[in-house]
């Protein structure tokens, strides 16, 4: 009877715990989505503005060179690629790069302190609201980031509990079982992905290895970014992939990380106290 | 004599303190400039031949349009600058970008993960060195500022002490005595810089306070990258002052942070501990 009971409250404590997480997690969502759209305001208008002014450069560029024409400026300035996506090239330059969806991506880049930096605020404004968007994200998105983490390895270790039970706690057969979640891990968070990215993006596998490291290490060069190349099309639930599969590695990497650390700081501390006791000896 | 004797230990024991702390600095410093060297070996020579090949494509396009010398295609590509500094403007291309200051520059960037992008590894190789390198650089960038960011409070702290004992610790005095070493850390970390940014750089004070956070946060998009711009001489002292600002400010920051999800997690526990003695009773 009282272990009943005492289930019972386990399932509530644990009811309870998945519950607070998910919360945290729809509270980050709704603060990125609504940074999308401030961002999207923001920037939108001054976008389409510098679209206008770029076609009429276009146009007086070809006037004044008579060489030249539609394709020959393109020519020339596919070798020099901008970074904001703003350039001469081609007519179908009308939406720009600050639609919805990429403003909310551009949301998500700041509070994982990734910042590809393939699109960035322009005006003043959105400079400023970036600040103060960071100031208040960044923190939120390390709490959430850390609950998730936690939260993965306690289904980790209640797994990993469950099989060790039936086998009678034998220990090699518990550090398996540790190894093999971490190589699933692994293959989850960078084999799975660089298939894609190779599939989708045209990359070679190094280069899609690359970016998922570059990208779950929170460095963002921007070198290569994920569904942003314009000439490719996407399939619909590419976006939505992409952005679980960097939350979801970017808490378990995070949690990693802090293992290791951890395991470092404990080593120095170990050998600090085995100096002492040698000193006091 | 047993103050003496005590005082004594206490200077030994801040002296090997801040010995530990310096051995660790230099570490971190010989790891990050090995690093350098490596990206420029590696990188360097590809860098050279891609110069070449974009030389002769410049020569090729100022015979194909007749109508465009050097100064009118300069004009042309003027409008798209290109993210990597790899142009067909001007001659003086020569070097590139991959010099041994701003390859140990690149390497810093990649272990405190804020990966301005403005230069990234093109070759296989060197995009393999950098996934390994920011493996084991991330890490002890992290240990390193962690170190750094304790020992600036202990000092802190030590010097609030001894003018809080000259006033009989009134409670209001070392309250004051905080909020001031927070001010003029943050006057030093963003009010000096950014007049150093807008002097040197020509910026706007937004853009400066901007380019501040985004740094400092290792947000870092890359749209604004301090002692990057070839137009402009900068002095010698420059790119020193400005690591010494980044490293600093980053454990600075850091410990900002951390302050800031600790008191977030306590009043978190705080919370739930208050909600679990009110079911209990
Ligand atoms: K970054
Ligand atoms: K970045």
């Amino acid at each position: 009877m009282v272990s009943i009971h005492n289930e019972k409250i386990c399932t509530r404590q644990s009811v309870g715990k998945l519950l607070s997480v998910v919360l945290l997690g729809v509270v980050y969502m709704a603060y990125v989505l609504i940074g999308g759209v401030i961002f999207w305001k923001l920037e939108g208008d001054q976008m389409e503005s510098q679209i206008a002014l770029l076609k009429e450069e276009r146009s007086i560029l070809l006037q004044k060179y008579q060489c030249l024409d539609q394709n020959s400026l393109e020519e020339l300035l596919i070798l020099s690629a901008s970074k904001d996506g703003l350039s001469l090239k081609g007519n179908h330059t009308s939406g720009g790069f600050w639609k919805f969806t990429s403003s909310a991506v551009f949301a998500a880049t700041v509070v994982t302190t990734i910042g590809y930096g393939n699109i960035s605020p322009r005006t003043t404004l959105g400079q400023i609201f970036c600040v103060v968007f960071a100031v208040v994200g960044i923190p939120l998105n390390v709490v959430v980031l850390n609950r998730v983490g936690k939260y993965m390895l306690a289904v980790e270790r209640k797994f990993c509990n469950i099989i060790a039970k039936k086998t009678n706690h034998q220990k090699c057969m518990i550090v398996c079982l540790h190894v093999t979640s971490f190589l699933i891990s692994s293959v989850l968070y960078f084999v799975v992905p660089m298939l894609l990215f190779q599939e989708y993006e045209g990359w070679t596998y190094s280069q899609a290895i690359y970016y998922c490291f570059i990208t779950l290490s929170t460095i963002g060069f921007g070198d290569y970014v994920a569904d942003s190349n314009q000439d490719k099309e996407y399939p619909d639930w590419y976006g939505c992939i992409l952005g679980v599969w960097i939350f979801f590695g970017l808490a378990w990497l995070a949690l990693l990380i802090n293992h290791a650390i951890d395991l470092l700081e404990r080593i120095n501390a170990y050998h600090k106290s085995g100096r002492k006791n040698h000193d006091e000896t």
